[in-house]
């Protein structure tokens, strides 16, 4: 029989983003929040960045699912810290919260890491509200998912800095374009970059990660 | 600065959800609550669904979204009643509460419809979490979110009763398999109905028509 004061516990929130912040630009860390639907391919993002350029980014991870590892163990390859945030299994947050990437920062190595890469749940409407002391938020939507997702999801867009277009390989195989998806992004925020990219095939890869490594150099 | 009792609210939406059901079996309607991430397919399932037995079906369609009216616009080709739910369009809901099932239904003409379908926002997490009334939720997933949704998304899947896999004319050009996200899919919920499909091709649309006329018939 519990009775939350939600405007406390928001409050409380927003407080400790900013330490976050304040934590990390002491330590010249810069912070990309990832924000995409399940199946946008953050993931697969986050390894073909690692395979460009971890040596120079110096990479850390925090990975938030609401139930497994298995996008963790995904990095396990690279020589980079990771750590998995849980918020399930079983009716979990739909989002992270700055208690749990406050928890997380304390399990990554922060002398050594230049870049965090926080990987949002699966969601794009609820992770898009949440401010965790992150220097950007980066939205990633599938070329799969459709042209008109800018329009209907409208807020992940507005807070994003930049939006990776990912799975372009299936362009050909799709009734989507990336100027039609360009447009809708441009039509809710003028403003955002987009990368359209493949990890399977590596196109796009490169302006993408040129991108990420001017964030962390400025 | 509001200060909201959360308790109270939900339990409301309870006795609201309830209340919603009660209605529509007194006049013989049964609820389908379509879940499933943004673009999974669901609008694009409505409309094969409807070229294949709108009549016999007698739609009525709630469609949900957080901002534009284009899902309701795609259905408009049929001679179906649509009630488009906008929850934002910023900072907008991520999921239908039964007060706007139970406003969108004042706006369907029950006497004439045999099966209600719910499109809620896409989501496939916090969806997952609400009884809106509804007979049955189906828990809607395109190939091109990868094999492994089920295992990190488990709640949608464990209150579904029927999983459809869409985008099945994908398949040859991904790393994924119908076996593969079926497996996943029992291991969550061993119970769970699964219907592999292209809206583009047709192919498996036949065996989900006819689960629907089965749930509609019973």
């Amino acid at each position: 029989m519990e009775i939350k004061i939600v405007k406390k516990v928001l409050e409380a929130h927003e407080k400790l983003a900013d330490e976050i912040r304040d934590l990390l630009a002491s330590r010249g860390v810069y912070a990309f929040n990832l924000i995409g639907a399940p199946g946008a391919g953050k993931t697969l993002l986050l390894e073909s960045t690692f395979d460009a350029a971890a040596p120079e980014l110096r990479p850390g991870v925090i990975e938030g699912d609401i139930a497994t590892t298995a996008d963790a163990e995904r990095l396990k390859r690279f020589d980079v810290p990771v750590v998995q945030i849980n918020t399930g299994p079983f009716g979990g947050d739909c989002h992270l919260a700055p208690n749990l990437i406050r928890a997380a920062l304390d399990e990554l190595p922060l002398d050594e890491v230049g870049a965090v890469f926080i990987e949002n749940v699966g969601n794009l409407v609820c992770p898009a509200e949440f401010y965790v002391g992150e220097n950007e938020k980066v939205v990633v939507i599938s070329v799969a998912e459709g042209e008109d997702k800018p329009l209907k999801y409208p807020l992940a867009f507005q807070e994003a800095k930049a939006a990776v277009i990912t799975k372009i390989d299936l362009l050909p195989h799709l009734d989507v374009g990336v100027d039609g998806l360009r447009e809708n992004v441009a039509a809710v925020n003028p403003k955002l970059a987009t990368f359209p990219l493949s990890a399977k095939t590596g196109e796009g890869v490169e302006a993408w990660v040129d991108y990420v490594k001017g964030k962390i150099a400025g």
